[in-house]
């Protein structure tokens, strides 16, 4: 890497115990870079590509490595291309509404300078006190508020993005609309860093919404809650965000970090509405009230105080998971809203079947379940079992229309199960778009497909 | 085309009558099929593609032809694909609010089936009477609701295509969510027909808003109109739709379908709110006090009755336009909201430049503006002044930091000025990406790129 710290004085280590850090994510998938590179700006980005292109060396950009399937693991000795300096809210129009970034911004960030503006950035993946807004495009990530307000993609206006050979261009408008040309943002948003890197964002944002109120709804029965979830926005009432425990979830995060969570009941939502204060008050009572005709407890937590820690709550569950166990395969299926209650009941069938404990949480209201399947990696028949019980869950899932991943992405972990989603056809089309952008197959390598 | 008809018996036509029937859009612009082929299902639009694929022959799928860029107007002897007869709601899923139907179904009949379930579809483009939701994607069509609602991608959950050889693939997810590999849905809407043909789509669907409130609003002065549209979104009121019409639309609708638009005024706004009534009545109250503010007088029309009659008027603008001028340059610029006041001096500057009469109108909330240069293509002095004008407005909306096309796409009208906004690396990548889906290139030929 010697003319590469040449090109990029500074910014530069290969120092293995740095390497090191940059070798994994939250998939506890493990790779180890040939260097790290820290970039303060778009040129830079540029001329490490181009670098990386004249000499066929790949590269991985990386936010935060809060990714759970591995999609920023530098794979075949990659060079990482870290955003941490590149961490800029580079302008807020508050006006028209339009936020322009750099892509290591950490998502609560822009959450809380937007807030302090009177705007709204809905995306709120669970991981936002450390994910950054670059990562978030990478995995077009969702959150708990995509349920009324969709996910990153749909706040994506346009992108400014380094091609692999170190091209830069803009892709999309700045604009509230744009149709010139096919769409480039939204095929980038979601690739994995497997197309281009993102060197800058802009992104539409709204008016903050006047009020919030949080139900905690607990019900004797999982099914009941299962199917309350449908009910509710059948009813007309689209929650910002409809959550989903079930008890292993429920016990996990109380033994981790406590917030009295009802511990005798088998599922849990918090339902959340926002809007207008007169009009959200009727909309959570009448939540409330469904709730409670399929059997659940409600109560209200109408404080920002006591809504946090619902919420420190439901961010804590991940981490608490493996005070279970050592290993977690965690994966984030969605199916239609209507068929939870089958998924449910499937995936416990198949917990039985294959002797394992899996617990189940996630956004309900999306029909999108974080499906964990508890194991040892080094208990090889249990681990076995484990990897069985996945592929059934799947299969079912895709069995009743869903998805294998509504916001985790591909990454590493399931491109051996793409092929059971996506048709060779579509597959085909994929990799040919990935040539466009990457004829050397530089950028990401080893991610989304088998 | 002997061959053709064999394989699609009695779905093929190439009779000159009809064939001239099929060779325009709502652009003017001209071409004569090679024949006209009307399947009624994805079988026989493959085995059409299969058979142009094999034969070399180029192909257009065609909605109602009401596109205002040449999109679905037929060059190079191409084959129409007509989807008239592939117009059925496959299903309305009122549970998970997705829809199921062909491309050939009328985005007003959609709408309507929809509102008796109480959904909500919101695309609305001023051709929503015989415009086909196919078409919508095509185009990515927008509409007046686009500003609180956003435009026809923002819908799509997922699409059943037919690649050019014939091979069918489903892109997307049914679910909410998905992101399983790149994203070929959003890639393909916008795409105006030069990658596949779409026969299946799949909707995302809201509940149908509690109530409705449209504001009219005359302005004395065209500039305090265009500056009131920020600050009512600057307000926090995000209406659903926001339309601008100078006093040369006004007066053209007037004399073409009166319904009492005040003529002595400059610009008129048509501003519409909806939601639950009581927070309507409260931000409707505070549009129509900003517009007053800047001097506007206002009438509020609350019932289904008079806003039909305006939103009537407002759809009869652009056939309207044509008793002024025999031939009408409709260009759909967009410009940041705050920069509406600037381009309507410049447009305005730019019209008297040239010596034309320039009417503006269109969706001002998303600072979407059609600009229409009045003209005559049998005068070639004029018309070529005309053609400048074009151009200067293009330079000067993409120095506001604009677009030169919010919802009408390229086609064959705006193919021209494509470098204008793109550079040369990101045509290549669309060009690329195109030929990775039709690399015989049958897929609407002439389209898009220069």
């Amino acid at each position: 890497m010697k003319n590469l710290k040449d090109i990029l004085p500074g910014r530069i280590t290969t120092e293995k115990e740095e390497l090191f850090c940059y070798g994994f994510d939250a998939s506890k998938e493990e790779g180890l870079p040939s260097a790290v590179a820290r970039p303060y700006g778009t040129d830079e980005v540029s001329r490490l590509s181009e670098f990386a292109f004249n000499n066929g060396i790949p590269i991985v950009p990386r936010g935060a490595g809060s990714g759970m399937t591995g999609g920023s693991v530098p794979l075949q000795g990659s060079i990482v291309v870290s955003m941490e300096k590149m961490n800029r809210i580079i302008d807020i129009d508050e006006k028209n509404m339009v936020v322009t970034l750099e892509p290591g911004v950490i998502n609560r960030d822009l959450q809380e300078r937007l807030e302090a503006a009177g705007l709204f950035y809905p995306p709120d993946p669970t991981s936002m006190n450390f994910c950054t807004i670059g990562g978030n495009i990478a995995e077009n990530a969702g959150g708990p508020r995509a349920l009324k307000y969709g996910v990153t993609r749909d706040y994506v206006l346009g992108l400014e993005v380094v091609l692999p050979d170190g091209t830069v261009i803009t892709t999309g408008v700045k604009t509230r609309k744009g149709v010139v040309g096919y769409d480039l943002s939204w095929l980038i948003v979601g690739s994995e860093g497997t197309l281009c890197t993102v060197t800058k964002i802009f992104l539409k944002v709204l008016p903050l919404p006047e009020d919030v109120i949080t139900l905690l709804c607990s019900f004797p029965q999982l099914q009941k809650a299962a199917e309350a979830v449908p009910a509710i926005i059948a009813s007309g009432v689209i929650p910002r965000a409809i959550e989903f425990m079930d008890s292993g979830a429920v016990e996990a995060v109380e033994s981790y970090r406590p917030v009295g969570l009802p511990s005798d009941s088998e599922a849990v939502l918090i339902i959340e509405v926002d809007g207008a204060e007169n009009v959200i008050r009727q909309e959570a009572e009448k939540a409330a009230a469904i709730c409670a005709s399929y059997g659940a407890d409600v109560k209200i937590a109408d404080d920002i105080y006591s809504r946090e820690r619902l919420w420190e709550s439901r961010r804590a569950l991940s981490p608490a998971l493996y005070h279970l166990k050592p290993t977690k395969i965690n994966e984030d299926i969605v199916v239609p809203r209507t068929e939870i209650p089958q998924i449910i009941q499937s995936i416990r069938t198949i917990g039985q079947k294959y002797r394992l404990k899996i617990v189940n949480f996630g956004h309900a209201g999306d029909g999108n379940i974080h499906v964990n399947v508890m194991t040892d990696k080094n208990n090889p028949d249990e681990y076995g079992r484990a990897q069985a019980a996945v592929r059934d869950i799947f299969e079912e899932t895709l069995r009743l229309g869903g998805t294998i991943s509504g916001e985790h992405g591909i990454g590493i972990t399931k491109s051996k199960y793409l092929g059971m989603e996506l048709s060779k056809a579509s597959i085909g089309l994929m990799k040919g778009i990935k040539a466009v952008f990457d004829p050397k197959g530089i950028m990401n390598p080893g991610k989304i497909f088998p």
